[in-house]
């Protein structure tokens, strides 16, 4: 293992191009295109192991990661309600690169068909059941009021539906996860009837890992897959031989008398997202098995049980007690990859 | 107020700076050195209004924060257990500043020994009833024993006794507050009875904030005071009008049916903290009401209620749903400014 001083993100090169490669070929076997998320990792570097697995466009979530990526990517989509206060930054990058943003109010499309300068493509948002944001998929009135705003301006493209069924994060069991797709898959299909020319778009990362079936369906823009997590094991999308980021973090102090670490890894480090992982309660990590150069498997019933900013409480069993002392490390692996990826703004590969 | 075009932490100065003299003075009045904690902020600008305030020491909580701010002072605690892996950057700290870290354990202690190039001080951390680290109060064995380490090493020096009650982030009103700082007031005067020339620092924020008694301590070393939050305003450290920084989000969707708004401004910016905070529930922030080129008091009813990567979720009365339109923005008042700033890196100071 590299030399580790302090919290470090290690990126297990091997992991992550087989989730890239698995999620490309499920994409080819069901005849979609894959337009993956890259809000997940934020890297070039991870960016270019897609273009190796055929990928050559990408869904970002905001202007500033489309600004970063058009750098090496031409067909981008920001799958985030148009922020119009950004009109400067859309008319850069639609000088430059094919853009596809998402509208979900007049307002918004009124807006930009005053203020762009090149073509831009629109996708309507549609909301499936999560209830974020987007348009209700049986809204036809709201729908076609869009539509003809759109339709109406010279530099505007409809360019279909987007949806995102964040609700099957709440799910757990593929039967669950199944349940919300094909509802999800329903709804788009009852759109892609009405309007039978329209693309469809979907990207859940539970969905995309656990389906087999994605009829009506042009485009899957999933992300998470790309690191996977705990999250995602708990849902069942991945094993956790799957996960492909683990945080190194220093043993700073030893409290065996109420079963703790003290390492140096905290909210800062992984985010303050958590799990609820019964019977541990509230977690925000599980200790991963060093091996081979990198790791496999957890640690049995070591977890991160609370965190402050730099400071990460880690329960130990009496029978790993004597194994972590003030000067070794352990491998943290977290709740939530895009939200630890983020907080830590590098990757040391492996 | 500035060009907002995407999530913006604004901070304010006038409020900032009179929280810092405000909690000089209160060191002045009570004979404290006044070493404020750096974490909340890290920034450069903002330490010299610590300095105009007669600050020259400060305390930070990691050695990458000790680098940065060496720079431009010469005096700083790292207030966490020493992460012995860091030896270099321990052994180039001490070679230009006055640096003091915190130990725990002879293991450390033992290998600082052998390893420091440089006269190093060393604080003994204590646990005043936090439970998250530092040896109990009363573990006086232990605490000879490391006594007996430090004064073993040529080069290592022992400072004093140091706490953190963390606990008092529990509490709620100033009585709850002043009964665990009482507690451990009488605790850090119990050790230093028996080591007469010890030196007592503490340093929770909302201690300092609502105390008026601080009999046999020797520095105070609060961080979050300089900002506050909803959290410490919750708890009663502060008022709403004190708090100083302000996240400006553009809002990119409204639902007046469901009383939300879909703000760009989530996890990536406010970061995951979150706040028990009835009749709402859990909130991520609540807003501000924009005057006079800032903000004064809340717009009531008005919170965030759910926080994806990018997205928030506000809650809005009807009385306000045709308030904020796209395109328009919204203060939010963070849950915890340390966590805030950190995501956001960068102010912009009104």
């Amino acid at each position: 293992m590299q030399n580790i001083t302090k919290p470090t993100l290690l990126l297990d090169e091997r992991r992550c191009r087989r989730n890239i490669e698995k999620m490309a070929a499920k994409a080819r076997r069901h005849g979609l295109i894959f337009r993956p998320h890259f809000k997940t990792h934020q890297s070039l570097e991870v960016g270019r192991w897609f273009r190796e697995a055929g990928v050559d466009r990408i869904t970002v979530s905001s202007l500033d990661m489309a600004t970063y990526f058009a750098q090496e990517w031409t067909n981008i989509t920001v799958a985030f309600p148009v922020n119009i206060l950004e009109i400067n930054t859309i008319n850069d990058l639609a000088a430059t690169i094919t853009l596809q943003l998402l509208v979900e109010s007049e307002e918004a499309i009124a807006f930009l068909a005053e203020r762009v300068m090149h073509p831009l493509s629109l996708f309507i948002k549609i909301d499936v059941g999560y209830g974020r944001t987007g348009i209700p998929s049986d809204d036809f009135s709201k729908i076609e009021a869009l539509l003809r705003c759109i339709n109406a301006a010279e530099q505007l493209r409809f360019s279909g539906f987007l949806a995102h069924a964040g609700h099957t994060y709440g799910c757990r069991g593929r039967a669950q996860v199944l349940d919300i797709h094909n509802q999800s898959l329903r709804k788009m299909a009852a759109l892609k009837e009405r309007y039978p020319d329209s693309f469809i778009s979907i990207g859940d990362t539970p969905g995309c890992s656990l389906a087999e079936q994605f009829n009506g369906v042009d485009e899957i823009r999933p992300g998470n897959f790309v690191f996977y997590d705990l999250t995602q094991a708990q849902i069942g999308s991945n094993t956790i031989d799957e996960i492909a980021v683990a945080l190194a973090c220093p043993v700073v102090a030893t409290h065996p008398a109420r079963n703790e670490l003290v390492i140096y890894g905290g909210g800062a480090h992984l985010s303050k997202d958590r799990l609820e992982d019964p019977p541990y309660g509230t977690i925000y990590g599980k200790i991963a098995r060093p091996a081979d150069g990198g790791w496999q498997g957890l640690i049995s019933g070591m977890y991160v049980k609370k965190l402050s900013q730099e400071h990460g409480i880690v329960h130990v069993p009496d029978s790993e007690i004597d194994q972590h002392p003030v000067g070794s490390y352990l491998l943290v692996l977290p709740v939530h990859s895009c939200m630890t990826a983020l907080a830590m703004r590098s990757y040391t590969f492996i």
